[in-house]
């Protein structure tokens, strides 16, 4: 089993209760990458016998650090409509609350469609370098910077919060909806780009919109996906961000915004 | 007491239990107007006992229809950290779940701030023709499109989904956290201005980011403020609204983004 696969590993042990365990290969600074928390609450309703539909909107919301070991994810179903589906979800540990969030799944139709937001221009990811970095989790994908790398931390401060970058699985995996949630929290926070510096940063809040149904998600297959990613506003200890995802071949699979807390 | 008012006054009727009602000056085409009950929701834990601080983040999922009549809104509180305490909230009638909601609040402090989006180029309120509508909850507010008016429903179809707007409270009522997450959702649906024609639609979840502290929206008044929304993809069934808000002055306000059901 792949380490990711390792991650959203869960198993029933009650009504609408699930238990998975950390991955130290997930490692953040503290706690795991927040991104693969969010891919096991998905897996968690995925898992549950009243799921019905794909994924279209999820929130997930970082309560407390994650320690090493088992948590338990308590999936409650809401209410199922006609075209969409609601949860409301609480990771735990010990009893206490380490993650909300809540979800919609429902059942995607075709329709009138248009991009308004086109990917950014980007040469192919087999001529960019490999990204290195001191985080644990970060081995598990293999980042190719466009534009906006990780700065070199000289206090050399940008105009510019975009970073756009090419993100692929690593060891390669299919894509599916866990994986493509995981990913969508894939960039460093903004404002150690604005400012130069490495800067004590976490996300309090992560809301995922899947524009991929399950026929896009295969088709994307364990090949790169493109991203971008910026800030609006860094104003009194919080800068928000804002990401959108795409296959390689151009079909938008993901828009995601976060508000994150940061220090100084 | 203003219309707006009437719509977020709730009182205790149980433990972390408040109870509200429809007022019938908020309808909107089926239940009332989405920023109105997000606003209710607001008011909820500002009610609370163990509310500590001001809105940093709010998430609303509509979850089915609200009817005219008496609501509850149970206020969890799930933890209070040093800096933040997350919140876990359901609107119901009659035992059904109507609203779901997931809110960060939290005691901001001033730190290195940037505006990388500014408030686009907009003519004086006072010059620009209040703008009418079928929809009874539209009355609560003088808005004035600067660009991207609700189109003529003629077919005649746009190729950007911008609209720019001055919105104030009518009549003009000092700006509060509950007024600001009402204004955040007044932008009609998007894929009307794309398509130009009316379309069933209608939002799935919203996500309200406040950049303003109680001093920035104190210094707002009841003056009109200036927002713009846009969306991104639109693609089977759903589409992103993405919404920036400033004051007159050009301080941000708030950042909110939404997900929409729509149909054809």
């Amino acid at each position: 089993m792949s380490v990711f696969d390792k991650a959203i590993d869960l198993h029933p042990v009650g009504d609408s209760l699930f238990r998975g365990s950390t991955v130290p290969e997930w490692a953040n600074m503290v706690g795991p990458f927040g991104g693969i928390t969010a891919a096991a609450l998905v897996r968690a309703i995925q898992l549950h016998p009243q799921c019905h539909g794909e994924p279209i909107s999820l929130t997930v919301n970082y309560v407390a650090p994650i320690a090493d070991g088992d948590f338990d994810v308590a999936t409650k179903h809401v209410r199922t409509n006609r075209s969409n589906q609601h949860w409301i979800i609480e990771q735990s540990q010990g009893g206490e609350v380490k993650t909300t969030a809540t979800a919609v799944f429902g059942v995607r139709r075709d329709t009138w469609a248009d991009a308004e937001a086109t990917p950014p221009a980007a040469p192919d990811p087999e001529g960019l370098e490999q990204a290195a970095s001191p985080l644990t989790w970060f081995t598990n994908y293999d980042i190719r910077y466009v534009d906006g790398a990780v700065p070199a931390m000289d206090g050399t401060e940008s105009a510019s919060s975009t970073t756009t970058l090419w993100a692929r699985n690593n060891p390669p995996r299919p894509l599916d909806y866990a994986a493509l949630t995981a990913v969508s929290d894939v960039f460093f926070p903004r404002v150690f780009l604005r400012r130069g510096q490495f800067i004590p940063a976490g996300t309090v809040t992560l809301a995922v919109y899947f524009h991929a149904g399950d026929e896009q998600i295969t088709a994307a297959g364990d090949d790169f996906i493109l991203g971008t990613a910026r800030a609006h506003q860094f104003t009194r200890g919080y800068f928000d961000q804002t990401a959108h995802l795409w296959s390689r071949g151009g079909v938008p699979l993901v828009t995601s915004h976060q508000y994150v807390y940061f220090k100084g």
